[in-house]
């Protein structure tokens, strides 16, 4: 089996700093937190939490290290920790992106066992209360297994995740930054010129707007500068962005015209309906990485990593879900 | 007082109907509904309400025609019901455009004491089995003033509405079909946007999708027939289309040059915020009809119509609220 860790070190107790320490907690893992900001660090000691007075302390003698800072403030966290980081300790982070954070490992750590996650939860709300022990309970958590990932490190990780009740999604930085721009980075996108084009009709408009309006601009309620993290530098969203333009315009197009916008809403609907509708089904992996990586790409996750009995006792055998059409 | 209405008739039972009798007839009312579709029909006679067996039985000796069909369906209607209608006998209906409503009333019953309306409740479900009746508790309701209303067929209906605990919101036809658009025709073609190009990114992108792209997509859950009745043939909605467009054009410009979105995110945040935090304040409004659709104008609604006391004693007085600024 892949190793399990002893001892971890969470950095950044904000929404999911604070949930993966509390969850870690939970399932019996020593974990200890920090957080440079004053009222997240005496949020999470007040709550019971094991709560570092610094980052070297808080990751020394640390088998895993969980990034889980802003995006801005990695890659100083990096070079405050770098010291500290024994040659074997396991460093993952919670990013959206995952390009930008593994060119800052491999500028600051280039010989770190780095593996970058993504778990897909959260709320528009932020700050250690309002986070949650079970909020990764059936979450997809992308984990990114590039060509130079070390692939226990990985495994290790997934059977963390597992242990949360996450479902690992393996993939790389490239791949998961491109599908992220299409289900987070558009949608905000979407909301945000909702929330403002959607109101400039004045008054009256604001006082009918209901239930359609609410929904579909309540991600524009994010922090602006969380959005912006989520969306500056993925090539991905531009594509994305260009087709969903060219769809509205094309709407635009035939309702100027006096056509209808039914084979459209047809198309929508379908695709959500699609969406909500999958199913998916067992399936047995072999403990190859890009088998992995390509069980990622068709929709699929992994449930668990135990060990063969019969001829091939001790080796792993990695179960998983994917989509069954 | 504005006459109040001793005998109503709902055509048309599904979502919006069917809550409109159930909401009736919670409040005393005499109310008898129709509806075509045999299910339809019958559940509402199964749940204990007076169901007529045709269109003409049940607006026979009514003084109030509630038409809540289809709009595809509301002219043949209108024809059907013609020669049964009374001379005072009020007609409103519940489309959610108001303009194609007002001129299939003005070919078909043009001497018809008709009011539009279009109360601002519902969910992406459908049938008489999904209503409630406190559907319509704190819900904006347009009713439409024109300059050849009768006001005193506009005051018993709004003296209704707030019976029913809506918020009647004066206005004329033109000018909620133009507000309708950016807070229901628009956040419907971004959510099909979504739906549809959001999860182009394959399989991948399918398994990551969460909060974001789940409120984000929701009413591309609605029959896309009804999303058309909604928007096609309103000239508002290209004007929408293309203020959401230029925005999302900006913000894919800006992220194809290496820039950052952060403050077009700003602008969406601070647009949202706003909407959610408005706050209203009583006003008395004169009983005429261009003080009262510029009310509406201003974000403004009805809450009751009561009879003044002191020297006036038998004047009417309308109370409502709008925006405290």
């Amino acid at each position: 089996m892949p190793d399990s860790f002893d001892r971890i070190a969470v950095l950044g107790l904000g929404l999911i700093g604070g949930s993966i320490l509390r969850a870690l907690a939970r399932g019996g893992y020593v974990v200890s937190g920090y957080d440079p900001a004053p009222a997240e660090a005496s949020a999470a000691r007040g709550a019971g939490y094991t709560v570092a007075a610094s980052a070297p302390e808080a990751v020394a003698g640390a088998d895993l290290i969980v990034l889980a800072m802003p995006l801005p403030r990695l890659e100083a966290a990096l070079v405050e920790i770098g010291p500290w980081v024994a040659p074997n300790t396991v460093l993952t982070d919670v990013g959206t992106l995952k390009v930008p954070v593994l060119q800052a490992v491999r500028r600051r750590l280039p010989g770190a066992r780095f593996v970058g996650g993504h778990p897909l939860a959260g709320t528009e709300e932020s700050g250690f209360l309002a986070g949650h022990p079970l909020l990764f309970r059936d979450a997809p958590w992308a984990l990114a297994l590039e060509p130079d990932t070390d692939l226990q490190a990985w495994l290790s990780l997934a059977v963390l995740l597992c242990d949360l009740g996450a479902r690992p999604v393996p993939t790389t930085a490239v791949e998961q930054d491109v599908a992220i721009a299409r289900v987070i980075g558009l949608p905000h996108m979407l909301a945000e010129a909702l929330a403002l084009t959607g109101l400039r009709g004045g008054e009256l408009g604001l006082s009918l707007a209901a239930g359609s309006y609410t929904s579909g601009s309540r991600v524009a309620r994010t922090r602006p500068d969380l959005v912006a993290t989520w969306c500056d530098g993925n090539p991905g969203l531009v594509a994305a962005l260009d087709d969903a333009i060219a769809w509205l315009t094309s709407s635009r197009d035939v309702l100027a015209g006096g056509g209808s916008v039914r084979s459209l809403a047809e198309a929508g609907h379908r695709a959500r309906m699609e969406w909500e509708h999958r199913e998916f089904g067992p399936v047995d992996l072999p403990v190859d990485a890009e088998a992995l990586r390509q069980h990622g790409r068709d929709g699929g996750w992994i449930t668990a990593v135990v060990e063969k009995d019969g001829p091939d006792l001790g080796e792993l055998r990695l179960l998983g879900m994917r989509p069954v059409r």
